[in-house]
């Protein structure tokens, strides 16, 4: 059996109140859309076509590099009518499962059930039980059980507004079927719409079994209509995100002030203090801490390193030991080594730098190279740029660099070699040696200060 | 009909355990007391009453610039007494609205529906019903729902404990009728106090109507005593707010990771990150993002702007589509024209910076012009104060200043010019040609590195 | 009556999946078993016997300091066994009490209560009552209400299952009945092992009275299990910690945003800005402020002083009315003056500043005494390290230190002196006159730009 999952993503989402398309509003760093893929790939679809309304280009160009097609709708007649769309992108599949574009939290998990549990022939339907249902679609049952029909809240009667289980709108059926029901759905409606729910109705009469599973909770198929609802289940994922790395043995000072946007590994026994915000593809090794208010982009951080207090890094890899910041920028392509010291205000860029060495203060780092057991006093400038192009800085094993030294790339310091503090390198230092650059200290008799004017 | 409000702020606030008046601490950066008056304001007051405590001068002094009188209740004889401290303020009024200036979320909006309920005749009082009403005084109605009177809950009967619509204090009565009737209040109880309460069964025995209306939310007339309640206020404010920002179009990471001390206007497409703090007058541009653990002080933030993690702005504006941060401090009369980048540790105070113009790193410009295109390499130092007087720098467009400069202000940089890296720049570069300043680089042969000791 | 108290830490929190033993996560910065070992401090205790499981020799040495016997329990046969093991260690107390080493927030004043009700000859017993109590072992009383025995889930009739009020495990009894009551415990369960719980019935049988007592919340009796657990009794705590400093008169702007990791000792009318951390013996004086998203450890800030934002503080002390930061970071014994500025991205580290000077920009001051009234322009940077030696920058009252100047240490620089932008002193300037160190400013003619390439 071949699976194919159509999503749909036309709404408008006027109470965003954006230029964006709603479904391309981030949850967790990506678009609620990407999440909703996510799920149409875990539950192994064959094809995936996403049905977006009029305008709404972005979304295509915004998810090219998915793997599912894009069939516009360009009229807005409806739920069922946005599905007929899709079906000829369906052509080779034998079932259909429709989602939601603005419902991102759905679990594989539930929709293999509902898969299953649907088999070949049934319809499958995923409801939920509410204590307050007012204003959703109840699932009308007979006595003994089947579902019959989905009564909307307007047309419901007494009995029928007293039922707690509801309409989540995810369906999943035969396609065949589903195309025929959909050809019988009329729009005799106020919004002169064709609605996919009432395939259910059809389906029930023609004798197909309608077959329900439930979401584990609520959240999964909550939609996302305003930025107030997209914030809501952004802290549910971000709550729930946490949770399961402490489970898996990681601590997380305050499970209300973490964000992952994108995904985080740790090794057993390492320490997120608060405020930590992830992005991209995160890595942090055994028994390393992360100290608050760090923001950790794309990068790699080494097993017992230590990331202080108010720290950048974007790309870049930290090695074993090592102690970065308080108020330490690391960005893309700086390698940090083994059981190095990047200090207070220290900026590094593409910079290789060896185990031990030592940026502890005030410093930009960028293009260079870095021995091991260097020691980069404060202060200190690699002038990598001349306005046109950027030059790279070499400076050797156990080089010792004075305090608000520039080095003035190309240029090289040799193993061992000493910089006077104050200098400005524009030729390479040898090895052993100390080189300064340094004007005569005078003092002028007879000076006035300036007086305040 | 004119309209008087009376605002009774002579409460000691022993509970805060404080040096300042309870009414002067601050709720979303500014003081209780002023949250009141804006809410008199907005309902039209002709004439605005603040009734004091004796010690308690910092209140007309820290609003000294308000538009109201204040009259100091030197000794606590209770709340109708205070009231009526306030009544030859109100001389010319036809009605009086009581207020109180630790109740700070109260609504305009609710206390129009009392004023206009209330009519020309009948006393309004603000009421609430409570889960739980013990404590508070109970509305005693009549078999026709007329309100009879107010009784506290040491003298209610068990029956009239069981009543749950309770008294929030705010009433709203014609200015002769209220003086007479609290001419007639007496101190007949332990406390030896006049209450405003009493006017209630008084207006009723007179055969006045007493009407009542009600507060969309309890936080409306909830009361600070303490400092858990001012900050549960906060929170409920904050959370608010927030909510607002977010229908109108903003996003926001976390809505219980966001503090507005003041007035944020926010553009469509803006997106908050968290931590956010903004203080007095705040606006940002169509599709800015401002990253987390930012502060933002009167600042003026362009459409496509892009504040970076931990930057700090104050009094300062920002181009569009300029990237600041992160890292960034942005202090008063800082101008960042369109598309500049000012990024990490470096500081901005007093200066324009043209279109384009770059200063990426560990930077301080003071006192300074500088043109549009100009590249102002890391470590450079604008010294404009000589120890008596601040003077200025000018860079002109299109220069390049080499990392790790001293500009010694008042100093010029011509158009074009080039400065070499590590110079001190003392007297004008001319345009087009390099300056530098530098001494010779000489490595010492046969030095010897010291030891440790 | 003298009292022993034993500690159970045997247990081996698989789920928490660590390389550390359970009892030694910490919770507010310290130890769960320190929580503990502090609430049998305060209860009086005379003998402290901590008992830890097979492999858990980290427990002994990191609480090495503290004053108690450590046991190991080698094989893991329940609670009984466990106490039985600590005895030897109790063999002159009159009564003991057991307590639990993942029971972290057990209050002092709730275990008195008990110890005082059970007088000398009583069992007794900590109970609490549940809305939900399955999974509990069950309090079983008489008709007369005396407690008769626990009863475990698995073993109760559904009329005990009913009972809401439940077993927390921690008791209190004369020694040597509590020995005899041991050594008559079997392990005739599906476990195989020895429960403590069983003496309560073999106490009941005996004729001794089971007095009960009840703690305030049940976070006290909350146990840690796994890491949610751990930052749900964190979260606790910390609301708790600020709920108290708020009733002592000290403004929290987010009382959920704040961790208190040792003592912080507040006098009236200090404020906290959200997400402070504050980490061992923190005092701050009346008046000041601390601004959002600081740090502050082992430190003492003093009356009126300002902590700007994303400040780092450490072992340092800051004098009344002193302004630090935003982005400053002081570092063990750093002493600064009263009325004294740091200013953004300045680190200080075992430096006197005396009052009123300020080092307002880019500076790193290490190793130095610095007088009062002196100004050190920005990008200044003591360079106090040879690569072998530490060495000392004196300052003296009144001095002017240029911007971007580099002070060679050892060195040091006259009262009243002014160093002039870009030097670097390396030899004693004298007082009251200016030194520099500059080479000449030079502009190349006919030189070209760079091209890129």
């Amino acid at each position: 059996m071949t699976l194919g999952v159509v999503i749909l993503a036309a709404g408008k989402g006027t109470r965003m109140r954006s230029a964006l398309p709603k479904v391309l509003h981030p949850l967790a760093g990506r678009p609620l859309l990407r999440h909703v893929l996510d799920a149409a790939e875990a539950v192994g679809a064959a094809r995936i076509c996403v049905v977006y309304g009029h305008g709404g280009e972005l979304v295509p160009q915004a998810l090219a590099d998915a793997d599912c097609t894009f069939v516009e709708q360009a009229e807005r007649l409806g739920t069922g009518h946005a599905v007929q769309q899709a079906l000829p992108a369906m052509a080779d599949v034998d079932r259909v499962l429709v989602l939601y574009g603005d419902v991102p939290l759905i679990e594989a998990e539930t929709l293999n059930r509902l898969i299953a549990d649907s088999g070949e022939t049934a319809l499958g339907l995923l409801t939920m039980t509410l204590a307050d249902p007012s204003g959703y679609g109840r699932i009308v049952r007979d006595d003994t059980g089947r579902v019959q029909r989905i009564v909307e809240q307007k047309d419901a009667s007494a009995a029928e507004r007293a039922i707690t289980e509801v309409n989540t709108g995810i369906i999943t059926a035969e396609r065949e079927r589903l195309a025929q029901w959909l050809g019988r759905v009329d729009n005799d409606n106020v919004q002169r719409e064709y609605y996919l729910t009432d395939v259910i109705g059809l389906a029930a009469a023609d004798g197909v079994e309608v077959v329900t599973a439930q979401p584990e909770t609520l959240e999964e198929v909550a939609g996302v209509n305003d930025r107030l609802q997209l914030a809501e289940l952004e802290r549910y994922h971000q709550r729930r995100t946490a949770e399961c790395l402490m489970r898996r043995g990681t601590s997380i000072a305050d499970p209300a002030r973490i964000d992952i946007r994108g995904r985080l590994e740790c090794e057993r026994d390492v320490v997120l203090d608060i405020n930590l915000i992830c992005e991209g593809e995160v890595r942090i090794g055994a028994g390393a801490h992360i100290g608050p208010n760090c923001l950790l982009k794309d990068c790699d951080i080494g097993p017992s390193a230590e990331v202080l207090a108010n720290s950048v890094i974007e790309g870049a890899h930290v090695g074993a030991g090592a102690r970065i910041g308080p108020f330490a920028r690391l960005r893309p392509a700086a390698d940090i080594g083994r059981d190095c010291h990047i200090g207070n205000f220290v900026e590094v860029k593409k910079a290789q730098i060896a185990a031990g060495s030592k940026v502890n203060h005030l410093s930009y780092i960028g293009d260079a190279v870095i021995g091991s057991g260097v020691n980069v006093g404060a202060g200190t400038i690699t002038c990598n740029y001349d306005g046109a192009n950027k030059h790279r800085t070499v400076i050797d094993d156990g080089a010792f660099i004075g305090s608000n030294t520039a080095l003035v790339a190309p240029v090289a310091v040799g193993a061992g070699a000493t910089i006077g503090a104050g200098s400005v390198v524009s030729r390479d230092a040898p090895a052993e040696q100390l080189t300064v650059c340094r004007a005569k200290q005078v003092t002028i008799e007879g000076w006035e200060r300036p007086r305040k004017k």
